[in-house]
């Protein structure tokens, strides 16, 4: 790594020498060229300009953005010598450059934030900040195609999955249905809301996983009860949608549906409170239990 | 890590030898043990069942169940050794379970998936399935707590923020406004729609990030400008809310809004096809240029 990255030090020297603020912008970029067995961290010389090799200015330094910016003040004071060093710049027409941030755990996203925007949409500007989200899958370079993707199928759906577990899918419904514009986002991933265990049991360790008993105590009291051949999608047609759309990775969960007995449609509705504990079981699978506080 | 996990083959030796297939499921978990510096990876011997410790089976494993997914066949034939031998088991008492999976890259959720859940909801059985998700900071083990978020402040918001960068939000409207039961989350997330770069610019490298121009240009033709002064809540504003109810990581990225023009808007709509180049600037921090294809 070192080695190719020291041939690139014949690249043109042109630190930018203006005197005011501009020059001094940190700018961080993760970048690629032909010499580099993997990406690099650098410095974008203002908007336009080349790059400087943080790796090669000091080899300990994380490779990612995301290892970079988990250590906090510890690499930025690096990256903010290198800022202050006359070092080698590499010209932009070698480099290509990542998104700055790959593979982060979340990419949260603000409807209607722009006061003209919702003018011209005619709409009332929101009062509280609308959510919704892009998978970080979905993110690409700074001069990456935009790909419309074609409808297409998915075939052996079933041999990505590793196995099956119990997920409770716990909804604060004020939220999903009420507030957020609508978007069930927020409603559905408060810090907690994913309890997920106890085990990932293989696909071959499960007889039929479309032939399960499910169901969902509150309190020791039977609130849902269904079976798993009630899902209307089966997992291997949710794999081939998704797919469609979106590369799934090795761990992407998917939670393929809730059975009926949900609170919020019960009459009069019941919803979970402090102090309640639930468990949900399924078949084959095993059971967590969650108290509420 | 290995010692303190051999201290641990003290523990009863309690391998199931049910004659039938249901001892022979592979039940993998993640799980803490006092003895343990970090979290192990193991197999659950049947529902309710002690832990057998694969890495004190193979040293070589990788302890989380994410790297343990990502290397496939290699790691899985070392749990099917595992699962064919007779090991230790961990009394369930003395261990803690996680998640089986944790900070995955997505939680793919699947709305209205039970045909008996649309009848008690007296809604028809969607015809595609309505895709929305939670995020991956929401998993909690499988006997966690599910904890109702107190509504607090968030104070030093800005503090927390590592830089500026550029992202073109890309929607397909017709999947984000009509299809997916109005979820937007499906027509934001195509592979590719998430263009982001070049640099991340750092905080303290903007003169004021509520006060930039912002502009998208479409085949050179200016369709949206604006000034991030229109913003209806300010970085700092939107960092409170949202960690309000979610933790945010290093890395996480949040998408502000967008400004007005948007071709969804214009009369007639414009939408984006292939062979168009959009280019997204925002002063001081840079230009992104994505060709659709």
């Amino acid at each position: 790594m070192l080695s190719s990255g020291k041939r690139l030090f014949s690249a043109l020297l042109h630190v930018q020498k203006r005197p005011c603020q501009p020059s001094r912008a940190m700018r961080l970029v993760q970048f690629q060229t032909p010499h580099l067995e993997e990406p690099h961290l650098g410095l974008e010389s203002g908007i336009g300009g080349g790059v400087v090799d943080l790796n090669t200015f000091d080899p300990t330094l994380p490779k990612t953005m995301l290892q970079f910016l988990e250590q906090g003040e510890t690499t930025l004071s690096v990256a903010k010598r290198a800022l202050a060093t006359q070092l080698p710049v590499l010209p932009r027409s070698q480099v290509t450059f990542l998104a700055p941030v790959t593979r982060p755990d979340k990419v949260v996203c603000v409807g209607m934030n722009y006061a003209d925007h919702c003018k011209e949409q005619n709409v009332r500007v929101p009062k509280e900040p609308i959510i919704f989200s892009k998978f970080s899958s979905s993110i690409v370079g700074p001069y990456d195609e935009i790909i419309l993707p074609p409808e297409s199928e998915a075939t052996d759906a079933m041999a990505h999955v590793a196995g099956f577990t119990v997920a409770h899918d716990v909804s604060a419904r004020d939220w999903q249905m009420r507030r957020n514009g609508k978007q069930w986002l927020l409603g559905k991933t408060f810090d907690t809301f994913c309890p997920l265990g106890p085990a990932l049991v293989t696909r071959d360790s499960i007889t039929d996983p479309h032939n399960l008993k499910i169901c969902c105590r509150v309190n020791g009291e039977v609130v849902q009860s269904s079976s798993t051949n009630q899902m209307v999608f089966k997992t291997e047609e949710l794999i081939a949608w998704v797919s469609q759309f979106v590369t799934l990775y090795p761990g992407d969960i998917i939670l393929t549906g809730t059975p009926p007995g949900v609170g919020v449609f019960r009459k009069p509705p019941v919803f979970l409170k402090k102090g309640d504990e639930v468990q949900c079981e399924i078949e084959e699978i095993g059971v967590i239990v969650n108290k509420v506080v």
